[in-house]
């Protein structure tokens, strides 16, 4: 039986990944192969400033990222956060899975796991990323609300009809240092049951992990939701609970074995992913409807 | 209307952090109280292997530990993990959860804002644990299996009938350093909803934080499932699973919103934790029904 491949990713700069994750695949790559090739694409874009190189710095102007990768048919997971230098979480995470006795490293420990295995590393810092760093210690650089928080997460189907997940993020921008979001964190940044679907989030990671909300998206499809239907009812949950936050805010993409999509998101005015299927590669913008 | 308190944590040691815990209620302490002083109990002791001072130290020698806390009323919650040198992480993740725009902090970022927080910092590796790591660098201290991460976990329900929940660990007996488990992972380790009720787990970190055990729990009792049922429903699904992995194992307390209680375990002969009900602490355990 051979599946129609699907590939579902954050933001606009998710277009770029999807393009790179169909290549992967076209090359007798699987969905593992597939999230990550296309997840490095956003990772080494100077121009995406959330995501690995060319990221926003911590409050110290340092670059630390996080990424986590889960593959449908061992139910394997890995998972790295707040390493220091390194442009590819996502491989480093892959690492992790396949490599290691472990499933989440982070720090130091992580950053060793990576010398040891060959990881380059490199200066993360880009030039705007410093010169805007130095804007915020003066405060002449106001972040737009929710810009300063936009992982990559992406799903993906591929031809056996095996799904892979995957996130990668340089974090909130100006974040304290160590601080970790929901985007290495399985079932909050990402969740996959091969048997179900899959879920990646993006948005205030400080919300999203009280919720699991990946997790809970394919706990929903579990049940026999839509992967549409599963992501609001998911952000539901957040939206009623993080009404006192104004930063609170989520975005969803989701994935079923069968190839439906969804995608949502609250607190937030719109919302744009990338959808590749059936050969075509697009954004796609969710609007919340008016209450 | 006023609630008879319920506490309940993982494993024997269990009870001396549970009298604490009631201690603290009987002082005018709040749930949360008490799962931060119960706590504090297994954490100061060096007899205690797992937890805090005295725990096992990574492969280099080095004590890291995980801990969280999650607080019903404000659905809040904070985390840290693989910080060095600290005593109290439960302690120090209510600070987060309390003083910083954060819900997790790791490594050397951790170690930082608990400086800045006025944490102590000391030599946690005891003579008997320095002496047990270098036995199994000599390979002579082979480690019964299960007896390298028994995490406290405690969920308590305070007389205002509100519910906190509780975990902390120095993980894995000769971990990779940075290495981190499901104690510090919300839903993973620890999960509350101040309608329903708490869980928290302890066993194979690696194993747990693939299904999100503690939420699973939760969104069981949601539906309606005692904590027993619920506890045992989530088991099955990582039992099911984890199959092919020996070291696979769980251990679940878990407390609903009217008192009543749960524990189970899976891939464990069986599995001792602390209940304090209405003035009387006791040692209960759990044991699989043969299949």
């Amino acid at each position: 039986m051979s599946i129609r491949p699907v590939i579902i990713s954050t933001w606009p700069f998710g277009l770029a990944a999807n393009e790179a994750a169909a290549a992967a695949l076209a090359s007798g790559g699987n969905c593992l192969d597939a999230v990550e090739k296309g997840i490095n694409v956003a990772e080494d874009d100077p121009e995406v400033t959330s995501v690995g190189f060319g990221g926003l710095p911590n409050a110290q102007g340092i670059v630390e990222v996080d990424a986590a990768v889960m593959y449908g048919p061992t139910h394997g997971a890995g998972s790295v956060a707040g390493v220091r230098g390194l442009k590819n979480p996502i491989s480093l995470a892959r690492k992790v899975m396949q490599h290691s006795r472990h499933v989440m490293l982070v720090g130091e420990g992580a950053r060793e796991f990576a010398l040891r295995h060959g990881f380059p590393f490199t200066e993360m810092l880009t030039e705007p990323a410093r010169a805007k760093w130095i804007q915020w210690l003066l405060k002449t650089y106001p972040l737009p609300p929710g810009k300063t928080h936009d992982t990559i997460g992406m799903v993906a189907l591929d031809a056996s009809g095996d799904l892979a997940v995957g996130c990668s993020t340089s974090g909130y921008a100006w974040k304290e240092p160590g601080r970790v979001g929901d985007s290495p964190l399985i079932g909050s940044g990402l969740y996959v049951d091969n048997e179900v679907g899959g879920a990646a989030a993006t948005g205030l990671g400080e919300s999203i992990l009280k919720y699991c909300l990946s997790f809970l998206v394919v706990e929903g499809m579990r049940q026999g939701l839509s992967p549409q239907t599963a992501c609001e009812a998911a952000l539901r949950r957040m939206k009623s609970r993080e009404a006192e936050y104004p930063d609170a805010w989520a975005g969803l993409v989701a994935l079923n074995k069968a190839g439906e999509y969804g995608a949502a998101c609250c607190g937030h005015s719109d919302f744009p992913y990338a959808l590749h299927r059936g050969g075509k590669n697009e954004v796609l913008t969710y609007s919340p409807r008016p209450e």
